[in-house]
């Protein structure tokens, strides 16, 4: 939000924040003009306060960055506009670590050896990772427009897309709207007929009862009689058996409501809040081409910066430097060592605390005590767009109870003839093990046989897939970092903390886990500490 | 849905739908089998039952299609490819009608005199009309793509939008998160209470009682005694004062919910269910570029069929045929006649029952007693593109109750530099009537007044304006047909009922008033009746 108030404080004098801005731009051009704008609207809003900016010379101090993830590298881009000497040691062949989209003709090779050849046409990708950018995540956002990634919006809630219990209307699949109309619709009804019976009398005042009955019957689409029922009103929300239409063949058919009983038992109305979450209210945006555009953008923004291929095997700090033993990712062969003054660790703590490192028994307690997330993600290729051309379903996300979890359809090329990927399941928990136990042939073959119950299709139209599942993929060994309330309160500070020259960073050293905003506000959290202790050093 | 029955029925054996579609695309080729599938898909799901056919051998028979519009260009199309001889009379300089984008350089001139030039930038536009379509409304997405029109997605419903009344909390905006998350919560607050007092006992089985809470408590955000708290949980809904962060500077600040009477009290809650009517639900397109282009893509098609400028003044038919005088539109002149055997008329009854028409009392009467809604539409050119950088509003929709009633921020061009065009009004009956009374520039300045209380950069940003209150557009007199269920019950057939060699078509001849399906629909349902009788005459 804007205020005309001084951002500049004490003996600035009467000067709006418009005028601020203005000679800002005047003097100093629009890039510095963006950066004002931003960090002054961002503040006291969100963990991100705008561009990061480390002041003073560094004199030639150096930071060795491990893992080329969204974090290192944005230390690294960081600390080297402030003057220091970066490098960066990643394991990958390629820079953005679960940044990371695979297109056809890549090769992964997964913990166990099993090799995927991606086989999906030209333009199609799956996101193995992160696939969504909220719009209040202003670190990412901010570096998406840094770095030229180009956007479009990402797609959460569907009102065409499908919800499928196995243990509900014989398995058979509703659609969103119907779930979502018919849940408000009796949520309505009940809290309407509990206030015209006077049984709120004591917990809602006169005034207010009457205003909540006019906004059950508006929100719930209730009858006059307070009642959700079947007919143009409610079909309105839940879709009708047969649209109005134009000229003498258009008269509409309504829709029959589910039984509020077997709404309830069918568990489905668990979907409805899937959009309600924080992370997940429009608008949410998605890099055009896939995530991995961003990981690719910051990857060339340093290039020279990363040496890839480089498997770290062990860390270790004396009074006046770092230095890192590292082999090749692939061939293994020498060890080879790289130094700095200072580092910045952002490898998984999941892998970290199998290097050694000699650091403090706090951080080395908190690396080994933090457990990561298993998920699995497969995606599928299909001959064509079905689920637009049959069922009009435009990006957005069907849930079901089966162990794929979710069917999320492509937010992008919309309409368009030849093949589409399908995200075919994306799952967290214990069906992440089940499927981290198969074969990859089978986590695909699978996937389609639980696809096929909210799209029959599936059968006749699947082409290929590939399937990851983060338990396995050697350079995180998990999904994510998992706090509960009782770690974080024990070793969350611990792991942050500055442990002599090493300071470790990356989603699991935020309070936004799984996130790639995490990553970046514990990078510029990291850095922003380590620049200040090189300052006063 | 599919169905793997076979769609040919008697005779044709046992032969699934992807045989058929199969068959079709090896003996015809692809554009049959997308007709195919379209068609078959969307069967019994929609008033629009995929594209039309209309089969049999017109021999040489015209029509006179009167209006440009989607409606009419819709019959000259469909018509001229079943063998038809067609032309159109349009208004206009231009194809589309009420399909109409406004952009930097155009000129438009309204009843009275008034004459606006529109000074947006480059690639900057307002569409005064329809400007959504929704993934459900078939016959304009099959047009879109049979004519190429690219589409991107139109966002409705966005959180970060802002909810606004002079009524309520001094007139400060709230944003649509803060309003949705306490709303649903204190709803389910209030439920859960009864549920749990025994309260529901005779509506609601204990079984699903105990479901009712559960789902209460996990759509409502409420915490473990059901209650809708201040917490980490609700602002997970509703948004922090400071969200969670990274590193050490990482611990998220919770808001306060807004107290239920003041929430009540506000109104604001009415804005929940924009998003939940059939039409504004999720999937929404819009073609790139603005709504006209579909207007100006079917003008192309139908290069050499529209007379512009063509203003009718009589409309006269005879037991053989139907001829039209006009005149030109701007300069008048010369009244010159067009005949043909047939007319499909979609001037819109506003307009044409003030024009001599001899057909009989049924239809006249229902021309005649066809109200148009009042509407108007106001677009802003600001220096930048504020709502984003300051806002995070992509997209979505803020509202108010002051008389601009919505503020619409464009669904496109998401994080670039440079101007931007805002919506800045788009209101319906008495305040419509306000607007159309006022001279545009009026319109404008007001417009800018109401958003200020929004944003209050509105008035350093402000660029210039546009208006079009849709009773002065001279070639509708009105935004559209407002049918009552007493209206429609008295009149809508016979206004849909050919009379002698007329038709009339349009979105006032159909139950989708205000959309652009109706008028398609009501256009092939109209040629469709026609061809009938054409074939059995």
């Amino acid at each position: 939000m804007v205020s005309d108030q001084s951002p500049g404080g004490r003996g600035s004098g009467p000067m709006s924040r418009r005028d601020l801005l203005t000679l800002i731009g005047t003097v100093a051009g629009s890039a510095v003009m963006y950066e004002a704008m931003s960090s002054m609207a961002l503040a006291g809003e969100s963990g991100y306060t705008g561009p990061i900016k480390l002041t003073g010379d560094p004199k030639g101090a150096s930071v060795l960055i491990l893992g080329a993830g969204m974090a290192g590298m944005c230390a690294a881009y960081e600390l080297r506009k402030a003057g220091y000497k970066v490098q960066i040691l990643e394991y990958n062949d390629r820079a953005g670590g679960r940044n990371w989209s695979l297109y056809g003709g890549d090769t992964y090779t997964e913990l166990g050896g099993a090799v995927q050849k991606v086989g999906f046409d030209k333009g199609l990708y799956l996101n193995p990772g992160p696939w969504r950018l909220p719009h209040h995540h202003y670190a990412v956002l901010h570096y998406c427009k840094l770095l030229g990634v180009a956007l479009e919006p990402f797609v959460q809630v569907n009102y065409a897309a499908l919800l499928q219990s196995d243990k509900a209307f014989g398995g058979k699949p509703k659609p969103y709207r119907e779930v979502q109309a018919d849940f408000n619709g009796y949520v309505a009804e009940l809290l309407a007929k509990c206030t015209q019976q006077g049984k709120l009398d004591e917990a809602v005042t006169k005034e207010d009862r009457e205003v909540l009955m006019g906004a059950m019957r508006e929100w719930g689409a209730l009858d006059k009689n307070y009642e959700y029922k079947k007919g143009l009103l409610t079909s309105d929300r839940r879709g009708y058996v047969s649209d109005p239409g134009g000229g003498l063949t258009s008269v509409p058919t309504p829709s029959e409501p589910i039984a509020m009983t077997e709404l309830l038992q069918s568990g489905l109305w668990a979907a409805i809040a899937a959009g309600h979450g924080y992370e997940f209210q429009n608008m949410i945006f998605q890099p055009k081409g896939g995530m991995g555009m961003i990981g690719k953008a910051f990857g060339k923004e340093l290039d020279g910066v990363i040496t890839y291929d480089a498997k770290v095997i062990d860390i270790h700090q004396t009074d006046n430097g770092v230095t890192a033993t590292y082999v090749n990712s692939k061939t293994g062969g020498p060890p080879k060592t790289a130094s700095a003054d200072w580092c910045v660790c952002t490898i998984p703590a999941s892998v970290l605390s199998q290097i050694p490192m000699n650091v403090g028994n706090p951080m080395q307690n908190a690396i080994d005590a933090l457990y990561y997330d298993a998920s699995i993600k497969v995606g599928l290729q299909f001959k064509r767009r079905f689920w637009e051309q049959d069922n009009a379903i435009y990006g957005g996300i069907s849930f079901t109870d089966q162990p794929n979890s979710m069917i999320g359809y492509p937010s992008t090329d919309y309409f368009s003839d030849g093949k589409g990927v399908l995200l075919g399941a994306y799952t967290f928990g214990p069906n992440a093990f089940l499927y981290a136990a198969m074969s990859p042939e089978e986590r695909v073959a699978k996937t389609v046989e639980y696809g096929a119950k909210l799209h029959p299709q599936y059968k006749e139209e699947f082409d290929n897939g590939v399937a990851v599942a983060w338990h396995r993929v050697p350079w995180t060994l998990g999904c994510a970092g998992h706090w509960t309330e009782e770690l974080r309160a024990q070793h969350y500070d611990d792991l942050c903390a500055i442990d002599g020259r090493i300071v470790l960073a990356g989603e699991h050293a935020s309070r936004i886990p799984a996130w790639q905003e995490g990553a970046l506000l514990s990078s510029l959290d990291a850095i922003r500490r380590l620049h200040q202790r090189v300052m006063t050093a």
